[in-house]
C-alpha cells in the first residue's frame, strides 16, 4: 500500500504518507507531499522528472477543483504523527498548492501542499458507483476559518490594471460590469511560502481570471524575452501584451517557468 | 459631508456613515451601507430605483478590484458606535459584497457589505496625483485572517462540472490545465448571508471563471425561460448551455435577476 489513489475520472482519492520519499513532510495539519514517477526503483533514486500524470495529476486536479482527499498515515512516516503500526485513516485534507522542485538526484520532483480540514463534509462511501444527482444542502452550515493572508499593497495591483487598461496582457480580454473594468493583478512567482516572490509591480500581470488559472496552473509560461507567451500543451506561442512603462522581472519569470510549468529551458 | 467620494477614476475613498439611510446597519465591524440616489430629498423617499453608477459603481469597484476604503462615521449614525458629535475616521473596510433590494417605499436601492479590515496597510494620502511606480514589498507581510466559511457539498460542484465536462454554460470555453479540466461551479443565488441560497445542483451553473465574474457582478444574467442569457450592456441574448439531467431553478434565477443584476423582469 503506498502513494496517491485515484478513480478512473483521474479524481485523487486518499494520499499515503508513510516515509517513502525522504523529502516528504509532516507538520500533522500540513504535509508537504512528493509526487510518484521518475526514481529507479521504489524508494530509489530519481533519474527522470516526475510529470504531471497517473496520481500526480490527479492530486493538482484535487488543487484545481477544490475537491478534498483522504489521509492516510502509515507507521514508516515521521514518528510524531504515524501510527505504530499498520495504517491509519486521518482525515480529509485540501490540496492548496503544487510546484516542482529540483531533487537531491537532480530531477524535478512535484511537490504538494496538504492542509488538514476542519470539520469536514462527509465524502461518503466511494466504493459505491454514483452517478446520481447529489442530495446537496438546503441550508448549507457555517464554519470558522482561520488562516494567514499576505497582505498586498493594493496600490501594486492598482497601477497595473491601470497600465493596462484592465487588459488580459496574455489573451486581451477586457472583461466589462456594471461595477467597472476587471482584471486580476496576477504574481508571476507567487507570494508567500513556498514561492516567496515580492509584491512588486516587476512580478506582476494584468490577466483575466481564465489566463490566470492557465498562468497559475502551469498551462502557459514566459519565455525568457519576457514577451512570448508559449501554451505548454501543443506549444502554441503568442505576444505577451507589454508596456514601456512596465519591466517584467527575468527571475520571477524563469521561476515560474521552472517551478510552476516544470520547463528547465 | 455624506455619501460616498470617489476619484475621478471612479475609485471610492471614503464612506461617510451617519444616519442618512435608515435602511443603514451598523455592526462596528461590520456594515451594511446603502447607495445613494433615486430619493426625492436627501434622507428623503425612494422614488425611483437606484443605478449602478456615480459612488455607486465606484464602491462595486473597490469590491471586483479588492481595493480598500476609508470609513467615516459621523454623530448621526449608529450611537452605539459613532463618535458624539463632529466625524471620526475609523479605517479601512473591504466592500465584500452589494445586492439590489427592494426599499420599503419600492423602487430597488442597492446595498454594500463593507467588512474591517485587521491590520490594514496604510493607504497613503490620496491629495498627492501619484502616477508613479508604487514602491511595493520586497517581503510581504502575513496576518492572521479568520471568518466564517460555507461548508459545500463538494459533490455538488463536482456532478455539474461532470455534466457539462467543464464546459462553460454561457462561452462553452473549456480551460484545460495540466491538472485537468476547470470549471467553477457557480452557485446562482449566493450562499450565505444575505441571500441564503441552497447548495444544490438545481442552483448552481458551470461557468468559466470569466464568466462567473460577469455573472456575480450582474454583468449578464438569465432570463425566466432558464435557457437565455442577456447581456446587460448592449441587451445581447445567447443561449445558455442546458442538460437534460440538469433542472435549473426558476426561483433563484429570478433572485439572481433582481438582486444582483437589479432587473425587475
Amino acid at each position: 500500500m503506498g502513494g496517491i489513489s485515484y478513480t478512473s475520472d483521474g479524481i485523487a482519492e486518499s494520499v499515503v504518507v508513510s516515509g517513502g520519499y525522504k523529502d516528504d513532510e509532516d507538520f500533522g495539519d500540513r504535509i508537504i507531499y512528493t509526487g510518484h514517477g521518475g526514481q529507479d526503483a521504489p524508494g530509489g533514486r530519481q533519474i527522470i522528472d516526475q510529470k504531471m500524470e497517473r496520481g500526480n495529476k490527479a492530486l493538482a486536479n484535487s488543487q484545481l477543483n477544490r475537491t478534498p482527499v483522504r489521509l492516510i498515515r502509515g507507521s514508516g512516516g515521521d514518528p510524531k504523527f504515524s501510527p505504530k503500526s499498520g495504517y491509519r485513516y486521518e482525515g480529509l485534507y485540501q490540496v492548496t498548492g503544487h510546484w516542482f522542485e529540483t531533487s537531491r538526484d537532480g530531477p524535478l520532483v512535484i511537490r504538494f501542499e496538504l492542509i488538514q480540514i476542519a470539520g469536514p463534509p462527509p465524502i461518503g462511501n466511494s466504493s459505491e458507483e454514483d452517478d446520481g444527482i447529489p442530495a446537496g444542502q438546503s441550508n448549507p452550515k457555517r464554519r470558522a476559518s482561520s488562516g494567514l493572508s499576505i497582505v498586498r499593497d493594493p496600490k501594486v495591483a492598482s497601477w497595473i490594471k491601470k497600465t493596462y487598461s484592465s487588459t488580459c496582457q496574455n489573451c486581451r480580454i477586457v472583461l466589462s460590469t456594471p461595477a467597472g473594468l476587471y482584471s486580476v493583478g496576477a504574481h508571476i512567482r507567487a507570494l508567500g511560502t513556498p514561492h516567496n516572490g515580492k509584491d512588486v509591480v516587476e512580478n506582476v500581470l494584468s490577466l483575466c481570471p481564465n489566463c490566470h488559472v492557465l498562468f497559475d496552473y502551469g498551462a502557459i509560461y514566459i519565455e525568457a524575452d519576457c514577451k512570448t507567451v508559449v501554451t505548454v500543451d501543443g506549444g502554441g506561442r503568442k505576444e505577451l501584451l507589454t508596456s514601456p512603462k512596465h519591466v517584467i522581472d527575468e527571475e520571477s519569470v524563469a521561476y515560474h517557468r521552472l517551478h510552476i510549468a516544470g520547463n528547465h529551458m
